[in-house]
């Protein structure tokens, strides 16, 4: 039981950083809310977020850019010996990548159906369910627990709400007004409980509303 | 029909550029037997290889490799009104990047399977043949044709044959007398015939035989 604690706040901290890495990306305005962070002996390697409008490059989801980054650090093609944390399930391009990078081990936060809830293209859900050589992979693949799926569907839920106002609300200057309340102030490690988890799946989906708020009309 | 052939000559045009970059890719060292061009309006916009070994990066497959240079040339994220040539069929992250570019036309050369029985990684043949998505996808995909599937399989079979010298045969410091005497000693268009295209998959398995042939014994 102990053991499994000290998993499951090493999984915690690594997720938070990488949710935080989404925050990042959407700040900067440079791609989708997704993050992604590499870590080797319980160290992190690199900390990366989607850099597609950044890059001009349709390939830089967060787990590829992080694969890539990682590559280039340690200066080895395999990273076998690394884990993998991203803040939502990886599509089938960044499931290929982590496959053929031969990492170890992934921790997802969201499901990509919170992604896809918002208008994500819905081939990202194709690579854990449609897909049979992923079952095939000396991977281990772990979906962060706790209770946080109880409100990651609620947040969803709002989010799809907000669908039919969706070209409405493009058309705005600022978006402060669209942000949930209950987002937290700062990107500090919450304080954790039993379902701590609530938080990182929780803020998945207010990055996803900031993101896709401010998106320009033509995109 | 003069339609039909003169689609075959474009296709067998660009294939062969692919292929080509095969060549070039095995030749200079950068990693796998494998090539990727984009094309726009008739036009070569960039021809690519594998660049795995050279960028130490496992994600530099020919088709991500291509996508990405393509967009950085044209300065858009899609390729909605490009296609792309490969010397194989692209693996899932590849085609993942396919999907995500938006590219609407995939023409490839040799099946999957080729490059499997000469020791590559079979998740390859799981990108069309085990996921849902690429039949959702709005993309023309289209295995060459011609009669090169036969001469595919003699060349397959020749090179599995070799697979029981492969550890001896790695260990030597040069591979010319492995290298297949039918191979083409130019890089130019052959003559068209019926069955032009045999030239090209009998060609990208002599490519993966010399490159598999050169590999450290490392690897």
């Amino acid at each position: 039981m102990a053991d499994a604690n000290v998993v499951q706040d090493r999984d915690h901290k690594f997720l938070t950083e990488a949710v935080g890495e989404a925050y990042k990306g959407v700040e900067c305005g440079d791609g989708g809310p997704f993050g992604a962070v590499v870590v080797r002996n319980d160290e992190i390697v690199v900390s990366c977020h989607n850099m597609v409008l950044k890059n001009t490059d349709p390939t830089a989801h967060a787990e590829v850019t992080a694969i890539r980054e990682a590559c280039k650090k340690l200066n080895q093609i395999e990273l076998a010996d690394c884990e993998i944390y991203a803040s939502c399930e990886p599509c089938p391009m960044c499931f290929g990548a982590i496959h053929l990078s031969r990492l170890k081990r992934l921790v997802y936060g969201a499901k990509a159906e919170a992604a896809i809830a918002i208008g994500f293209d819905d081939f990202i859900a194709d690579a854990l369910r449609g897909t049979a050589y992923y079952q095939k992979a000396h991977l281990e693949i772990k979906k962060a627990d706790g209770n946080g799926a109880v409100i990651a569907e609620q947040k969803q839920s709002a989010v799809r709400e907000r669908g039919a106002q969706r070209e409405e609300v493009r058309s705005r200057p600022c978006f402060d007004d669209e942000v949930d309340d209950t987002r937290p102030q700062s990107h500090a490690a919450p304080e954790k409980t039993a379902a701590y988890h609530s938080y990182v799946l929780a803020d998945f989906l207010i990055i996803c509303c900031c993101w896709w708020i401010n998106l320009p009309a033509d995109q």
